[in-house]
């Protein structure tokens, strides 16, 4: 079987209000953006989803990168000087640029969820949130690519892009 | 701002080849899929992506659940015969089927991926592929939510869906 040159469309279920508006100090991933707070408003329509979402101590949110440019194959990440295939990045900049972030949901107050973690522009569209469970996705992994070549400190002051300085 | 009503377009960059053919007899993770292996067949245009992708033992595979059928808000999760959120579970029939699945690579052959843990359909379009790494994936979370009142061998038997017996 082979799908090539369908489209798959999907409609924001809401947006995301951070306090990143320039993309150049945005933290590359929610470990460096401890105390970035915000939240995802899902709109009206859909709120009867939430219901018993407020067990969960962290969610995934998946999103539109809405302003990562035309699609690169071969990228440099954030954390290295080394040119990647953006398959092994979280780059944004990917053939289908849907963003992937685990935040911690502090409450939820009708439609809007109140997070922590924030890594994502101010006005990000949002297609799904799921529940993370350290059931299903708190892996072991036995090896972790070129992200070993990076030593934390470094990890840390490049992943936070400059942001609370 | 408010995104409403923008819809967002993606083409899949390849599909799934797993030996799933009955959404009924699915498992419904790929902790409960172990021993299910199968490709991710990424298309030529793309494979220049995949580089360095092989030094990771998981990654995130993102895809359309194609045959999710018609959205519902309140679903029984697999695991549980009580309603819940749909946003509070992994079921399928969501306003946007977006699946998400951490599974092992187990190597790469020019834009083939040999996986293992598939929990998904034969014929899956593929969205993305992102690296899982320990940094960034494997959160300490404090509260699972509703998934803490399944215990482990309950959420095994249901979860694996008569797969392999």
């Amino acid at each position: 079987m082979n799908n090539t040159g369908e489209s798959v469309i999907f409609h924001p279920i809401g947006y995301i209000r951070s306090p990143h508006t320039d993309p150049k100090k945005t933290p590359i991933q929610p470990d460096y953006a401890k105390g970035c707070r915000g939240q995802a408003v899902v709109y009206p329509q859909y709120a009867e989803g939430l219901r018993d979402l407020d067990g969960f101590s962290h969610i995934y949110l998946l999103y539109h990168l809405h302003q990562a440019g035309p699609a690169k194959l071969i990228v440099k990440p954030f954390l290295q000087e080394v040119e990647r295939g953006v398959f092994a990045t979280r780059a944004p900049s990917r053939p289908n640029p849907i963003g992937l972030s685990v935040v911690e949901l502090e409450r939820i107050e009708g439609h809007v969820l109140y997070l922590d973690g924030l890594d994502m522009l101010d006005g990000t569209p949002l297609l799904d949130v799921k529940p993370y469970t350290s059931r299903f996705d708190r892996i072991a992994t036995t090896r972790n690519g070129w992200q070993e070549l990076v030593d934390e400190e470094t990890a840390r002051r490049k992943g936070r892009r400059g942001y609370g300085e």
